[in-house]
């Protein structure tokens, strides 16, 4: 049995020294046009917006690396590549593995019981997936996060799957969006909010037995957007023993200060995601310098930024706290 | 610009006379064995699993489409195939469309606002896939199912696509498995449920401009769970205007009678879903009579005994009504 996807994560922050993770949306429109000519003479066995989607991810993947320990791939932005796209997320997710980064799936999936098995197996069991010289190879992922609505029934077989293979799971808690409170922020006659209940379950579902590991955290996390710190931080003390991954930095506007409350006082128990600011970073404001034939000075820029901008608030609240 | 959709339902329902739909949920390992074989042997394109699963509701949309006016495809047991399957998941609705059939795809997906734009585009476009003989064909599907959490921001992009091309949404109102009510029963201050909240949401959304067609329902639809007939009830007074999505028919226990209560007093307004219950019904109480051998004569079969039983059900709802 692989180790324990909290301990596994933990380690990999440790030794990138940051714990921010890169989300990889490949839209096929906006990838830099020297990864779509290459992709248009690609022989990868991809049809071309495929291929230009895995290519990019891939060269993404090499430059971010040796600064932080994870990706995020959203799932989305494959399939919209239709069936070959699905091949890409694999492909991508493989190679990502290879350079040593924790993969998580942003499938936001769950249904009723039965079919959650299926999509449990679908994204968190091993996949076959033929690689660049048409060989076929065993695939599989470290998380993916879960849509709560059907509670327990549609989480349930995620939570055993992952459990058994050492992989992880991200409940969608409190999601990013400007209507993300049109469901999740509606009050029940004790004042609290669906959001509360829905960690207070969710704390439940994290401390299911053989579920958190060693480092006092579970593999049952939660996704809490960071464009809403006081409910980051009311969660913090809701749900201790869950990692939280912290979508909503940067190109949806929140900012470091707003990303720390996600995190405990010493520092620990969030990751947070980038995926426009730092993969089409070329094309944002305070990147002027780099054109599109630098586009992977920008990514790397980008990265290295943001590392430091989260270091910075983090130590902060470290200091404030002791 | 196609027609309505409301109204292609409306129709295809007074043609068939009926309103049940039928449940593509395709497990490879229960699959007839005669089915496995063929596919094992297959040149259609497609690894084994996923020509099992193809073949496998081609057969079904063969014996069903003379009876029902549409099918609904459980997206997640094609994703278990792999990249394959999602080949084979648009095969199918190709097939099922040229018999004459409406295709619901069971997708139940939603995200923030520009990753559910690439989620609408991914499963409400054209696609374009290759048919048994490779050659490449553009393939369409008539409406999807879309999970609530996001609020508007998730929604709105399959609405605005669905409207400029005639197509439907579901929306994941009140669910069929037991613990639906987890986040979707919590009551607000006022007494009402989550689920009521949403629907009034729903009611908005289903009114939102050029949504409602000219037979008074709109594109924007819910998915309402047959298990919770009471709740069915209500939801059909808050959300005149849409049409409601019923599964929980048969192998998930609800009754014909409990199907009517999601539908007006005049016995429209509803499709009714069964998958298992007619797709596997050769393995199912009351079917002994059939064998593996006979699995196609248990699922014409079964498809006609539930139109009777949804037939009677909604003679008594209108008679009484009258």
């Amino acid at each position: 049995m692989a180790k324990h996807f909290a301990e596994r994560l933990l380690t990999a922050i440790e030794e990138k020294q940051t714990p921010i993770v890169v989300g990889l949306d490949p839209v096929y429109t906006q990838l830099p046009k020297q990864i779509r000519e290459i992709a248009a003479h690609s022989e990868g066995g991809l049809p071309e917006h495929a291929a230009a989607v895995n290519e990019f991810c891939q060269v993404v993947i090499d430059i971010v690396a040796p600064h932080v320990p994870a990706v995020k791939l959203q799932m989305a932005y494959f399939e919209l590549c239709g069936p070959a796209g699905l091949e890409a997320y694999h492909r991508v997710a493989d190679y990502a593995s290879e350079q040593g980064l924790l993969v998580i799936g942003d499938i936001k999936r769950a249904d009723i019981g039965s079919t959650s098995e299926a999509l449990a197996s679908a994204y968190l069991d091993e996949v076959y997936v033929r690689d660049e010289s048409g060989q076929e190879k065993a695939v599989s992922i470290d998380a993916v996060t879960i849509n709560p609505w059907f509670g327990i029934d549609g989480v349930k077989p995620f939570i055993q799957k992952a459990r058994a293979n050492g992989q992880g799971v991200f409940v969608i808690l409190r999601s990013s969006n400007p209507s993300a409170g049109e469901i999740q922020d509606i009050v029940d006659a004790d004042g609290r909010r669906v959001f509360e209940r829905l960690a207070m379950l969710c704390n439940e579902w994290a401390n299911l037995p053989d579920c958190v590991g060693e480092s006092g955290y579970s593999l049952v996390g939660a996704v809490v957007g960071a464009t809403y710190p006081a409910e980051a931080e009311l969660l913090r003390q809701v749900m201790p023993n869950s990692l939280f991954l912290v979508p909503g930095y940067g190109a949806q506007g929140a900012s470091a200060e707003d990303c720390a409350a996600a995190f405990h006082e010493d520092g620990w128990g969030a990751i947070v995601n980038s995926s426009r600011g730092i993969i089409y970073a070329w094309t944002r404001p305070g990147y002027e310098q780099f054109s599109e034939e630098s586009w992977e000075e920008a990514v790397e820029a980008a990265t290295l930024a943001m590392k430091v901008d989260i270091a910075q608030a983090l130590a902060r609240k470290v200091g404030a706290a002791t």
